[in-house]
C-alpha cells in the first residue's frame, strides 16, 4: 500500500476487519479510542520530549528511530480510522470541510509566516 | 472529496498546500506538530469527558455535535498528514507495516472479545 | 512523607533538588515540561483505556497495579511541581483562585448532580 | 494559601469539598478524572504550542498570561488530587517513593547534563 494509489477507504477496511477478526467492536466505543489516540499520540510525542524544535527534524535520521515513529503514526492513525468507521464519518470529506474552514479562519495573507495577529 | 476514491496523497497534498500558502513550515517542526496532535486529541477528548463508554456511542446523535467532532477529528488528521509530510512517511505503507506486527501480537483466536490475555 | 503534614513547599524542594544534582535545568523548559506531564498523564491514562467508568474504580484493588498508578500519578506531580518551579507560581494560591472562580462558573444549586445545565 | 505552609491535605480537602458540593462523585471514576487532566494538560500545553523551547520560557512574561497558564496548572492540580481521594492514595508518599526509584534509574553522576546516556 502507498499513500499514491490507496484511497482512504481501502485502510478503513483493513483496520475493521482487524477489530473485527478479534471481535473488539464492543470495546471501541467513542470514548475508548479517542482515549487510545490520546496514549499513542504520547507515545509519538516522547520521541520528542527532550530536543529542540530545530533538533526534532533530525530525530528520525536515525533509522530504528525512524521505523518506531513510523509505528506510533501508524497506531495513531488506526485509531482515528476506527473511530471513523464506529461514528460513520467520513474523513476526506471533514478534512476538506474543516481546510475551508481554516482558510477562513487564517487568511493566508495575514498569517504569512505568522501563526498569531497579535 | 469522499473516503472511497481519495488516495491519501490527495490529502497530504491539501494540506501541504495550505501551510505552504501561509509559510508555516518553519513552526512545522515534528516536536510542535505532535504536540499540536495532542492539543486536537484532547479538544476531541473533551466531548466524550464525562459520559460512560456506552453513551459516547450517541455524542454525536445531535448534528451539531457530529459536525464538531468531525472538525476535531479532522484537526487530528491535519497535524498527523502535516508531520506524515515533514517527515516523509508513506502513511499507507506504515499502517501495512504496523497491523502486520499487531496480527502477530495479538493472535485473532487468543484475544478474541478480550483486550488482555491476563 | 505524608500529605496531613507535608507543605507542598517541601515536595517542590524535593523536585527542584533532583533537578539540580542532575544539571536538568536547561532541559527544563515550560514547553518541555508540559509536554512530559502529558506523556505522563497518558501513561496513567492506559491503566483505564479499556475498562468502563466504574470497573474503573477497581483496577488499583490489585497491589501491584495500585503501585504502579501511584507511581505515574507521581511522575505527573513531579513535573507539575517542577513547572511550578521553573515559573514560580505558587500552586496552593492557583488552586485556591481556581477553585473560587470555578464555583462562580458551576453555582453548586445549579449543577448538582449534573456536569452540564444543557 | 501558600505553598510554604499548606499541607496537601488541606487541598485535597478542599476540592473533595468542591465536589460533594455539587454531588459530582459518581462522574469522578478515575477513567473519567485522567481523562479530564489530559485535557486540561492540553490546555496548557496549547500555551506553549508554537514557541521554541527557550521561548516558552518567556511566555509568562504577560501578565494576563501568566493568570491564565497559572489557572491551567490549577485545573490540573485539582483533577490530581480528586483522583488520589478517589484513589485513596498519599501523594507526598508517592512522590516521595518514587524519586527514590528515579535516583536509582537516573544516577547523578551518570546523568548529570545528559537526558540519556546513548
Amino acid at each position: 500500500m502507498a499513500d499514491a494509489t490507496t484511497p482512504l477507504a481501502a485502510l478503513r477496511d483493513a483496520v475493521r476487519r482487524f477489530a473485527a477478526e478479534r471481535a473488539w467492536e464492543p470495546f471501541h466505543s467513542p470514548k475508548n479510542l479517542v482515549m487510545g489516540m490520546a496514549v499513542e499520540t504520547a507515545e509519538l510525542m516522547e520521541h520528542y520530549l527532550w530536543v529542540d524544535c530545530e533538533a526534532s527534524r533530525s530525530v528520525t535520521d536515525d533509522p530504528a528511530r525512524r521505523q518506531e515513529v513510523a509505528d506510533e503514526i501508524a497506531d495513531v492513525a488506526c485509531y482515528l480510522l476506527n473511530l471513523c468507521n464506529v461514528l460513520d464519518i467520513d474523513l476526506s470529506a471533514a478534512i476538506e470541510t474543516k481546510l475551508i474552514k481554516n482558510a477562513l479562519k487564517y487568511p493566508a495573507e495575514q498569517y504569512r509566516g505568522r501563526w498569531t495577529t497579535k
